[in-house]
């Protein structure tokens, strides 16, 4: 692992395109997508497709295409008190134009605050209903006297395009692991910054690798954009994809989460919970019931995808949700390079979850083939009796994951012991899917 | 729900018949069992059998009838210390005739009471062995002095029948529901005469409704009752029968009771499970060891016909059992009233236990449908979630039940949800029995 | 049961022969070997097989032959201060011959003691690489000066045979139930002169009752010798071995120890998870990771034998295993005979492991039968409550385990509850392996 001090540390370079992410006010459509699309390109080598307004799919319609200029609130004295340039979450999503003065009370009727969070403006979009709006912190709504405000939205609702990223990395089978995370949230860091820069970094490090499976990578807007994507892919999707994660809020240093498939013992659950028990005990173990992102979509009746997330501080469960306070103070390199880690080690052993057999009859005499070590240490010991319980289940029947489970192993700690097997001849995989 | 206060609430009908019901003397044969049939019959159609005595019905014989006009012992002084027709728990039930004086040794071998519960009387059978006897509170045992007593049982056993009464409701499928409770427990009010009362009620309700399946209900002696009724029965019950309730001690107002099935996954006892854990969660879960009534023959090795009990409190299990203390007193309309409303709602969960299927790919969009409430409140907000949560598990392979229980959401809650997702033709019904 | 402080109580007679087993100086192969096996030989008909040294057996090879006439370490000061003679735990297992000067420092290099437990004399061996030692109590080694020490072991490691003893008991089945205990360790009394001395006599039980199954015996040295033994008769042990028991351990008066199989929940699992709930409720429950002795060959893949362990104190756990205070005080008569009825009844549960069905629809009625007792007490009445769960549950697919654990009633209350339903024609076997 690099040193997470280090200048040029993985979880440094996350964060610093999180960084550049998070500057872009983003919308379900629109130049912010795009944008955002384009930076990430820069990086590896994303398919940006579009999507003309009015294209149904499955029971919804893409939605025409939003985009701001600028917005603003004038006081009564003249000055500007809200001001889309400043934070693009003042704005409402979708909001249609306005330009005229309002009195108080109409103004009131347009302004979104959060009475327990004072100083947090908070996010609220309004695709499917025509509408315009402001978010303020609510010390600032208190403030506000009678009289005559000017309001401004210089926005447009037209027929355009919804766009998407993907990219498809090929290995050795058909068979596919499918990653997904979402670019249509503005602004804040954990939901939603963090995930398109910390999947940016995980393609270049599959990119990299040896690869067993083939890889499905998306970067869609959320549920329009998963619902898209499916519409026009889920057949060979639901044909090929044997494991998927959705990766979102993966910036801050607050404990793990974990969101089951709807299944909830599919293969993505089992290296999820595999890695999370040996890495992250004390994750949170949400259930399904707790869903919100685009595993509705993906686990949705007749789509049944296997995808978890596996999340730092959870949507809807941290209070900086949804608000100002979720920004770049909120996540650090350190909580990027820790999602990005566990998300590398369940994307290994889903690659390495091959059924393993023992090729002799009775225990192998491992001393003789010099598989003890020399000196006796106490992790030397551990190390032995890791290799002995491996041994004693790799008997064709239980996969590494399996295994790993049974004898109370990391996969990442059964690696090298696979290999040290495999290299004296002892060890054959059963299920190899290559 | 009506009123429980009002005059005419279910509870106060149903206490009412049960009232009715505790006067009279009854054994597993005779006068008694067909007065009680009798009263039934005046409220519900009810097909009333009688089989010789003799007859022979799997490894049991019908026994002879009893009959009993009065019984009494008389003290030394002459005065009339026990008396038949003052409370018929004072005789052994099958008591054969006795007139003759007796000391007060022999006396007392044929005097039962409870020395723990001294003002209660017993309540004693012995229907195999011909026996006579007489229960006392024990505070009047201990009183007796020595002397001549005059004992008088002016009773009769001889060749006659056993009776049982039937009623067929038929449904579209011939798929039956099949509900049972015994009419051989004397004067008592919780253990029994609360089973045949609410089931009388139960019966009016199911004729009311459109039903998908057949009901099967018989008002048995129980033990020998029902073992004559499967004997002509069980073949065509085992092929139809899809769930089953034995309805006894439904009176009082203590906790609810709940005994498995022999097998203990049966249809019953996840539809039973079900509703108890959302209308009554601190019911008491007993085990198919604790059994005690008809389910002893109608879970036995094969037969294996998925019948539960729900009561109040169970038989067995309370301190009255089986003592004159179990009387009006002990029961009431809204612990009567609680029993049938549990029993309808698992009757309404079986009828509709159907497998359910969400017909768009990916979530529907539930806005244009105006499935989402106008005004957002605590309470719409959890019926919404309620409704998606239904969506995301309604894939044709899980039934009302099973959903339910996922979604801990009860199944009374589910079923406007259900008819709100057909009513815009949003849910198909995979496996509809009709 | 025999009275345990009778001077012939089985218990008496078990230690005794322990005792005799004791004083015999063994490794995994040599004259100690063929003397314990000759002493057994002289109590039971057992078949003593050789196998060459040399001999290539799965992934092993056959050692050469020790034997040893004597060992010592005599101090600066002509003091014998290390005999072999006194304890043969004073000599490693398999040291090669020495006869030399030494000074303290290279002594000290092949001295072996326990800093913790500076009263004990470790058990040390080094079969499969040359070496020579001496296992000294700590204290001692303390005392040590400098100077010149003599050396002197009277070994000799040469082309000979290894040993072990097999018999086979024929039942009515050509299903086997197999048992394996050890024959290597020296001088030590729980680990191991127990597990061949309960062995001994649980043969001549086995003999001299009647047999569903038939028996295969055998006393190896451990890991060596079953895996000789194995290589020779996995083919046939696969096929017809249905339980099997590694008895080692057996000696001592503490808890009662189990270690499942390998798959964890074989006919050997599930007999001795049954015998010891009910018995023994408090005993540990360790898992297969804590394997250590013969099924760790017996259980490994491709093998895949049914093999458990039940013990007193398990090997590894108590602080005198391996070393000289694991002597005739750490066992006891009362020790002995606890483990050795624990796996009597284990045999019995297997033996009698039928599936059972009742041959009546409904409850038998028992009364006319004389099934129920003439007098109710307590226990005749638990007596028939068990009967009467015994007949719920004996519907042809639950059998004999599967019903105890059920009803919580132990095997051995239940076969003479079976042997009365059979007696009455009421019970009838389904699965008769005859």
């Amino acid at each position: 692992m690099e040193n997470i001090n280090n200048e040029n540390s993985i979880g440094k370079k996350i964060y610093e395109l999180t960084s550049n992410l998070v500057s872009i006010c983003r919308s379900i459509t629109g130049q912010g997508v795009r944008e955002t699309l384009g930076l990430i390109q820069k990086r590896i080598p994303l398919k940006i497709y579009e999507v003309p307004s009015g294209t149904q799919a499955f029971d919804w319609t893409v939605p025409r295409e939003w985009n701001i200029k600028d917005a603003y609130v004038i006081n009564p004295q003249g000055k500007k008190i809200v001001d889309f340039k400043k934070n693009s979450l003042h704005v409402v999503g979708y909001s249609i134009p306005v330009d005229k003065e309002v009195t108080l009370s109409e103004l009131l009727d347009h302004l979104y605050s959060i009475e327990d969070q004072p100083e947090a403006i908070p996010y609220v979009t309004s695709y499917y209903k025509e509408r315009w709006g402001f978010c303020i912190k609510h010390n600032e709504k208190k403030k506000l006297e009678e009289g005559k405000y000017r309001v401004f939205i210089d926005s447009e609702i037209k027929d355009g395009f919804l766009n998407f990223g993907e990219i498809v990395i090929s290995g050795k089978s058909k068979k596919e692991i499918f990653l997904s995370t979402y670019i249509c949230h503005p602004v804040m860091a954990n939901n939603e910054s963090s995930g398109p820069a910390v999947m940016t970094f995980l393609v270049k490090w599959i990119m990299s690798q040896p690869r067993e499976f083939t890889y499905r990578i998306v970067f869609v807007p959320e549920t329009i954009g998963s619902i898209v994507y499916l519409s026009k892919n889920y057949k060979k999707m639901k044909e090929n994809i044997i494991a998927g994660f959705n990766i979102t809020c993966v910036g801050d240093d607050r404990n793990y989460s974990f969101l089951p498939s709807r299944k909830g013992d599919t293969l993505s659950d089992k290296a999820a919970l595999n890695v999370l028990k040996f890495k992250h005990p004390n994750f949170i173990h949400y259930s399904f019931l707790d869903r919100g992102s685009d595993e509705r979509q993906y686990c949705s009746p007749g789509i049944d995808l296997p995808v978890v997330s596996i999340m730092r501080s959870k949507y809807c469960e941290y209070p900086e949700y949804h608000t100002s306070l979720d920004n770049l103070d909120f996540i650090s390199p350190e909580g990027l390079e820790g999602a990005y880690d566990v998300l590398r080690e369940c994307l290994d052993a889903v690659e390495n979850n091959k059924y393993y057999r023992i090729k002799c009859l009775g225990e192998p005499q491992l001393g003789k083939r010099n598989l003890y070590p020399t000196i006796s240490t106490k992790s030397s010991k551990s190390q032995v009796k890791a290799m002995m319980d491996f041994i004693a289940y790799a008997d064709g029947s239980n996969n590494l994951i399996d295994i790993s489970n049974i004898i109370n192993v990391s996969t990442s700690n059964l690696l090298p012991i696979i290999e040290s097997l495999k290299g004296v001849g002892l060890l054959e995989i059963i299920d190899d899917r290559e």
